[in-house]
């Protein structure tokens, strides 16, 4: 052993001067010559941009700010989501494939490792981490400024789109502060008092009086108060469309009482969608000349993937490829605006394996949370119901003794988990004996976040998520928090 | 109905305005005004870099070209697998992280979603995507160039450094052409064959005859061979610094039969790491004026991953970071040096989940690997040995049956996806009814590259894995394939 261990320092010895290499000096780097007409201009210099500085207001992005920002929140959309959502894509591409500059974000919790939408939300709303279930304040309940407080306070416009509910933690987390995201008749009230110009959601249910079937406690009609306040209230895709024509200034648009619909839905044909009140948002908030702050969610991936329904996912995918596309447009065509785009955690721990066949998965799948409804655990005919609705799949004993165990609850998740196990898809090994939490089945892999536009060299390499408002900051002229 | 489609199609009308802001006409975008010294440059036209031209030639990166060049090869370590090793790590930072460029990598291969290693680092070797199975050849079996034999012919010295075996799918990809990866023997005399300065790995066995314990058929020894073509042939890591310090033009090193050791096998304590293996390697190509282009491969959190075994995950976590550190440190240090890490797949799934704590993982957790080399699917005192090893786990009967239903062979894979998930990580659903085909356990979700270096912008934004090549030549200043 001895002997060895002697071996082993004469070794390390012989090793030292191939492994020093950290201690030669700095080579100085020079300067690149002045480009010619054929010249690609990339970084020689491996020194990352001096960010850091930017968010400190000690250097300012060069040349003239960002004034049209759109913030996107993919709600539970992981790296294996874009990956499904290209496969089953017309031309094998999504919108996000075209955007210049990829960045890696790290969505951790002040404890622990996994994110819930409450504390993601606050981080990016915010510009400081979590915790989660709580809605833009701190550690000890107190409020935290948001980056659509200090932009409205620097006079751009600022509004909130979600095809969730307006008072469900993503939105919630920019205009309102609150220790428990469950308080949602609270949020509904901090947003009435944000005097956002837009607010275009689901949740009417928070904003009405019990009276009136709503949940807003002492009778407060807030639907009635934001129209005395200066807002155009819209409850319709056509009185939103009538609003954006007469050039309303402020407007609240509430088109469900809870979640906006989802497209198996029958109410989902009466819209408006996820497209359509972004590009009203778009076409109302760019009408002044001082410029805007936009936070769009596509916040239906989260729950389609904790129902492990793989169709309506696929569904809500494309609907929010159409956002996006109307978002792309919109700064492609303009010099001074920039689109961030960013998930705030995993859901679900869905995955892409080898079985996977995008033909077979459009002609087979269908949403298994709508099947639910039509199937049950204790149906006597559940074989053959899913003989009838997947010809071609092999459904084993085993199989329907899982879905036999299922609470009425349960049932539309194994249902959905054990169909499109059979489709190529994955998910986490299924959870039954977990407490559920608001971070159930939720993952804690780093992110992509994409940027397009003016100033998106600031969301290049990795960040920390708190990082990302003190970025839109530094692109939109100022510092925060 | 005939009213509702009426009424939509007006909507739709009204809705035109604001949902046709594609066809706004481009605004012109200004040009920067001239940098002072405050001034943040970052891109202020939303345009990509036309990097489509630099692959083609027909624009080359400004300055002078990127002459030392490692790429770095994570095999199956998805964005999870970065995640845990930040979480794990003493400062809660990875090297990963102070990368100042990222890219999104769309690792398709010809046909369905998911890549093996050897379709992967076909595509990485030489531009053309995949086919899996197949080492850099077509679809018909014919071979394709790959970037580190380019690179040769055109002066640059060329080298391979694997903690597999040199055998393998991913180095196998690089210099030798076959159309099944497992044809190990070939792929040996393809790899002598291709001149390349410097290859350490494993894999001793495929280079030698039966008479000495190999599987090379006709007799042939072939590091007979590569003594008489110029190579100094090292199997220790005594040799390899002795050949670094005696300055080898051409270095053979395999230190192993097959795999180089994992951490928790004697051997193991020997060496070379993956770290003194790369450092050896940056200090033999560094010596010459005309440059290298390195392939760096930290293989084994794949087989950690397939075997479920955190622990040793974690350990080969912290060894390719030394490796990362000590080309990170090289490439800071030069001007004309620049380094891509890219992970080729994801395999098995893995997340991490609320329940995971550093702390009590670092406490708790043993290499599952090792530890089924002492227990047994059949031992009459597993549920002892097993709350011996992880105090405070509780393991149930269901475990245990799930544990008793192994064969010999699956057993390690059972105790290390049971064990793990109870420390917070998870898996896929254990796939034991699957065929196993090299694509078994991988994922198809798209992954994150890092850059650092000279012409590091070449590898921001989206790009298929066959692109990272022909970025590569583009920051050498040259066209390829």
């Amino acid at each position: 052993m001895n002997h060895l261990s002697r071996l082993l320092a004469v070794v390390a010895l012989s090793l030292l001067p191939f492994l020093g290499l950290a201690q030669e000096p700095a080579v100085t780097v020079p300067l690149p010559a002045t480009p010619g007409p054929g010249d690609l201009i990339t970084p020689v210099n491996p020194e990352p941009i001096p960010i850091d500085e930017a968010l400190r207001g000690r250097l300012r992005p060069l040349g003239k700010p960002a004034r049209k920002v759109i913030l996107v929140i993919l709600d539970g959309l992981a790296a294996s989501g874009l990956t499904f959502a290209r496969a089953l894509s017309p031309r094998e591409s999504i919108e996000l494939d075209r955007f210049p500059v990829v960045g890696r974000v790290i969505n951790k919790p002040p404890r622990g490792e996994v994110n819930d939408s409450a504390g993601a939300a606050s981080a990016l709303a915010t510009g400081y981490p979590g915790p989660i279930t709580r809605v833009a304040v701190d550690e000890l309940g107190r409020p935290r400024r948001t980056i659509l407080e200090e932009a409205k306070a620097r006079g751009f416009k600022v509004g909130l789109v979600s095809d969730t509910r307006l008072t469900h933690a993503t939105p919630a987390a920019f205009g309102s502060h609150v220790t428990d995201r469950e308080n949602e008749p609270e949020i509904a009230r901090h947003l009435m008092q944000s005097g956002f110009d837009l607010m275009l959601s689901g949740g009417l249910q928070y904003f009405l009086p019990a009276e009136e079937g709503g949940q807003q406690p002492q009778g407060r009609h807030l639907l009635a108060e934001a129209a005395r306040a200066g807002y155009t209230v819209v409850k319709t895709r056509a009185d939103l469309a009538q609003a954006v024509s007469r050039n309303a200034e402020r407007v609240l648009g509430l088109f469900a009482p809870s979640f906006l619909p989802y497209t198996y839905e029958p109410s989902f044909r009466q819209g408006p969608t996820l497209a359509e009140m972004t590009a009203a948002a778009l076409a109302t908030l760019d009408r002044h000349p001082q410029g805007f702050l936009l936070m769009v969610e596509a916040g239906k991936f989260d729950p389609c993937l904790h129902q492990y329904d793989a169709a309506e996912l696929a569904a809500q995918v494309r609907e929010s490829e159409l956002a996006l596309r109307a978002i792309a447009d919109f700064v492609r065509t303009r010099s001074d605006a920039l689109v961030v785009v960013v998930p705030d955690h995993g859901t679900s721990g869905l995955a892409i394996v080898e079985s996977f066949d995008p033909e077979k998965f459009r002609r087979l799948a269908t949403s298994t949370r709508l099947l639910a409804d039509r199937l049950a655990a204790t149906s006597p005919d559940l074989a053959a119901q899913l003989a009838a609705t997947f010809p071609g799949l092999t459904f084993t004993a085993a199989d329907l003794a899982f879905l036999r165990g299922a609470t009425a609850k349960d049932f539309p998740h194994r249902l959905g988990w054990m169909v499109n196990r059979k489709l190529g898809l994955e998910f986490l090994p299924y959870l039954r004996e977990f407490p559920k939490g608001n971070a159930y089945d939720h993952t804690g892999e780093d992110q992509f976040l994409h940027a397009l536009g003016a100033h998106q060299g600031l969301f290049g390499g990795v960040m920390r998520q708190w990082e990302i408002p003190r970025r839109l900051a530094a692109a939109m002229g100022f510092v925060f928090p």
